[in-house]
């Protein structure tokens, strides 16, 4: 499945390597999936969507083994996850010739991130629009004009309009005109709290001047005036909602329940009550279709900042070193593997994974034989339990294994007891968990065995040393040969951390004190408050989705290690009920982060002599 | 070069016809421009990006004609200018067999404005976090962090910071640590004066509540509040510069230009100084290449508002009607025409004409024999006068010939007055004048030929009905002759309105004159003050674009027909440098809309058994 590709002739004498390496035609890595051409449609020569036809067209195929990359609490050295997903395909594609397919995050790489723009902010004019228009009209204006008289002098309701009126049960009505004048009233007056308006603007921009704005300074809109905010475009719960859709009338759907403020009278409002929804949906009809890629996986000079995830070189080899290593080992390093990239909400404040269609998708194209690997944001008491109770319960999909990736682990006693501690809490989800070292040329074989019998110890299945970074996929083959046997082996059933019907505050407690150690959990009462409101307005059987640091086991992001005895404050507590989880916050939550005083774009410029990209490493 | 597509068989019954319609491959659309498969990059199979490099190829192919399409003063019913571009090149290609393409604005089909909004707003952010950086550091510090330490200790300047130092008349500078006390200061402070920071940000959503807001309000910038707002996304500087670069450096080298603030001392700022232009020139490396489409012609029922423009059909004519004469006609009204599409500049407060590059591009894919069609923006006194110019004058083109629509002139005495000046005003650049009489149901033979009279006195060459509304590219075939015949005759010199070098009041003046017909301009304190410091900034020379309402040649929407006797009064001046332009502003300007109580998007939605798009029309 995975493709190798030959080293140029002659040697490539510098960096440049990177950029003059042609990618393989998208055709050909749909090809090698089995996809037809009326699967996918392309976008250039090096990317294409699929077809959620697809996932009808293989409704029979067994789905193929689901490989879950987790990691360790990050340190400044980062953590290895992407590399090592990519590297582990690689070696089960490329060496070990299973069929396999990754499935990534979006990092903008189509537009999919732009749509997700324009629909949250669509949804934001469109709140906005409404209460203006609500506070400066009559009702008996209000109704007119959302159900003017055609032509024919008759009114009539839009087709999307039948999600409100069923909502105020008059499922049956079918003449605006009929209506007795308190159900007009009812219809047509949302009655927006201005106060509780949850919904905020999103850009995919670092801009701090926008993490507080007052809207509606113009002079037309003098006296509604609010106070509000933008967010970064992958905070929006449009973002989660097309990573946790299983279908495209999941999605719909989903998009619909969204809700954005309170009535007057307490009652949630969303999407559907203000008629925009079915316009997300279509705004977002391209966005919701995976985009298959290739990742490639190659060695090369990063500068300043030392290694970065997903192109990794070992820390300690030069630029010639890197290259001479890679054009030594001829065909073995350079590698071309499919990718499903898709979605990428943010960990802090959503549930941090790819999406459910792209690996549904995946596991059928990969069929019984294949495996799929996916990764989990931040540290695994995050990503990972967010991976287990949220995307899989979204799914109803069960995972194979966990592999987690410890890297730098070996330099710390605290990073051992970390190690142990995520290596445990991902055990008791029933599931085969193998560790992958990744080693650095400063660990000792002595360190590195320590870290592989502290693993052990903490209920691994196996702790494999790995060297992908240096290696490319070959570096991975012990790993994958071990991903290979725990997912034949036969294995204890899959469990999730709680049970749906618990109330939001034990889920919270357990979240804390069984995969975080906490001894308590307390509340504020503005998060008590929200709790009772979210159960009253039904949304109590959602799972919950923590905002914390990703920095430590606690909210405390200098308490290193395996932190027990302390309380975890809840400070707020939000909802996405489109997406489906509740959101407890602890902690400040960076929503929309800012530019430092030489931002990278200084580095950045475009050659107009070729086209080409200048100064991205 | 158009293609004729045969209808279906059956025959469809209705509406679906338009949707159920296959496009040609846009592949074959390439090659019937005798695009190579290396000129263009499919997006789908609708869409096409064609590289610039194209250009270089055809380097020493002449130019094919140009012919621009304008408008006059719009009325309730349109202006049918669009129906008449495409109409026009449709009866060109399949009926006269010529060689041709339409070059129209971006309607948002690819994602050319996402690029536009996000380096929009990449620009505001970089000056928002510069501005606050240089009021929180001292002049060590902040050069300090421009211009950091590497692992050698050295301190190096990025190349981009060239330009800046380049306007400081330190050209020579190679190392940081060089440079005296003074000239680090000179050199890290851009010591932006907030009150002259003309730059906004802008969403391509309809969001009143965004016209006017208090930046800065979080916690983390208090104390550093500040006005703004968003435009339309339209309405960017970016997107005129785009409009109007004509080589990738050219617009490299606009978007580097782009003056956003004044410093404390009046210096202008520009997007060079910010560093920001090379990211802002990768961020649009796509949106910079023409997207190849084909448009098609085709009469469909259009509820509510009446007959809209590019998907004609007769008011009088009902669906049944209109299908029935559609499919009557067999395989002549349904006709696939090559289009460029590319840049969407706002036409009131930018120059509302599709970009150089697409029209430089088509001129030479169709040769010396062939024919370009675009289009200008809003009525001839503002779409034609930029035309000429401005885009003209950037381009350094020359156009072949002018057709004027001419839509429910024969309705009034004002229409025909109204005509005559146009026709008159677009004659005095010396260029052949057809007028384009679109003929409508309720206009008789006899006020069809007043009409003709009218034009042919004003000095129009030829004054066509035409029926393209009807009739696909059919009833455009006189049009189309007439064309032809105008740019193979011999005709005076291309004349200018005015020579750049003009003092900027002159040229206001001269175009309110000479094309308005306004006895008088006047200006408010402020509007002078402006002009006197561009001048002073050195922004005398640029060509001027009037910001004035659409609906009249004065600047009262109210007065129809030729009003003259007016006085012009000029509100506010603004630069936008980059894109190379002074804009006067007449009256108020909307730059951002709103949304209506019943926006439209309550009638669309997706149909999610199928996938296909519901309620758009």
């Amino acid at each position: 499945m995975a493709k190798r590709l030959s080293v140029r002739d002659p040697v490539p004498s510098d960096i440049d390597i990177a950029q003059s390496l042609d990618p393989l035609p998208i055709t050909e890595i749909a090809q090698s999936l089995g996809l037809d051409d009326d699967d996918f449609i392309t976008y250039g020569p090096t990317k294409a969507k699929v077809k959620l036809e697809v996932l009808e067209k293989h409704r029979d195929t067994p789905n193929g083994n689901y490989v879950i990359v987790a990691g360790i609490t990050p340190t400044p050295l980062g953590e290895g996850k992407s590399t090592t997903t990519v590297g582990l395909c690689q070696a089960l594609g490329a060496y070990l010739g299973k069929r396999a397919v990754t499935c990534e995050f979006n990092l903008h790489l189509t537009g999919d991130i732009h749509a997700i723009t324009a629909a949250t902010n669509l949804m934001a004019a469109a709140i906005e629009a409404r209460a203006f228009h609500e506070a400066t009209q009559s009702d008996a204006a209000l109704f007119g004009r959302l159900c003017p008289a055609g032509r024919d002098g008759a009114r009539r309701f839009a087709p999307i309009m039948r999600r409100r009126l069923a909502k105020l049960g008059l499922e049956g009505a079918a003449d605006p005109d009929a209506l007795s004048e308190e159900d007009r009233r009812r219809f047509a007056r949302l009655d927006i709290d201005p106060a509780t308006i949850t919904w905020r603007r999103v850009l995919d921009t670092n801009d701090r001047f926008l993490r507080g704005v007052t809207l509606g300074r113009g002079p037309k809109e003098a006296g509604h005036e609010r106070e509000s905010g933008f967010d970064i475009a992958v905070a929006s719960e449009i973002m989660a909602v097309l990573a946790l859709a299983g279908s495209l009338p999941d999605f719909r759907e989903r998009l619909g329940a969204m809700v954005f403020a309170s009535s007057k009278a307490g009652e949630p409002l969303t999407a559907d009550d203000l008629g925009v929804s079915g316009a997300l949906a279509v705004l977002l009809k391209d966005a919701i279709l995976p985009t298959l890629m290739q990742a490639r996986f190659l060695c090369f000079y990063q500068e300043g900042e030392g290694w970065k995830e997903g192109r990794g070189r070992t820390p300690d080899c030069s630029l010639e070193e890197s290259i001479a290593q890679l054009v030594g080992r001829g065909s073995t390093t350079l590698e071309a593997t499919p990718v499903l990239v898709h979605a990428g909400p943010f960990a802090n404040i959503a549930h941090g994974n790819s999406s459910v269609i792209a690996d549904r998708l995946a596991l059928k194209l990969v069929g019984p034989e294949g495996y799929v690997v996916t990764e989990a944001g931040f540290g695994a008491d995050i990503g990972l339990e967010k991976f287990m109770n949220i995307k899989c319960r979204a799914s109803g999909l069960t995972p194979s294994a966990v592999v987690l990736v410890a890297t730098d682990v070996a330099l710390t006693r605290a990073g051992c007891a970390n190690l142990a501690r995520h290596v445990a809490n991902a055990a008791a989800y029933g599931l085969p968990v193998l560790v992958a070292i990744n080693r650095f040329a400063t660990d000792t074989d002595a360190e590195l065995e320590a870290v592989r019998e502290e693993a052990l110890a903490a209920g691994a299945r196996a702790a494999v040393v790995c060297r992908h970074h240096a290696l490319g996929g070959e570096g991975a083959v012990d790993l994958a040969q071990a991903v290979v046997e725990a997912c034949a082996a036969p294995r204890p059933e899959f469990r999730f951390l709680y049970p749906p019907e618990m109330p939001i505050e034990e889920k919270i407690r357990t979240i804390a004190v069984k995969t975080y150690g906490a001894a308590s959990v307390s509340f504020t009462p503005e998060a008590l408050a929200s709790i009772a409101r979210f159960t009253e307005q039904g949304f109590g059987n959602l799972p919950v989705c923590m905002a914390k640091t990703q920095y430590s086991f606690s909210n405390d992001p200098a308490a290193k290690g395996a932190p027990t005895g302390f309380d975890l404050r809840v400070r707020e507590v939000r909802a996405s009920a489109g997406a489906g989880f509740i959101v407890p916050v602890c902690g400040d939550m960076m929503m929309m982060p800012g530019l430092p005083t030489r931002p990278a774009f200084f580095e950045i410029d475009l050659d107009t002599a070729t086209g080409r990209v200048l100064g991205l490493s």
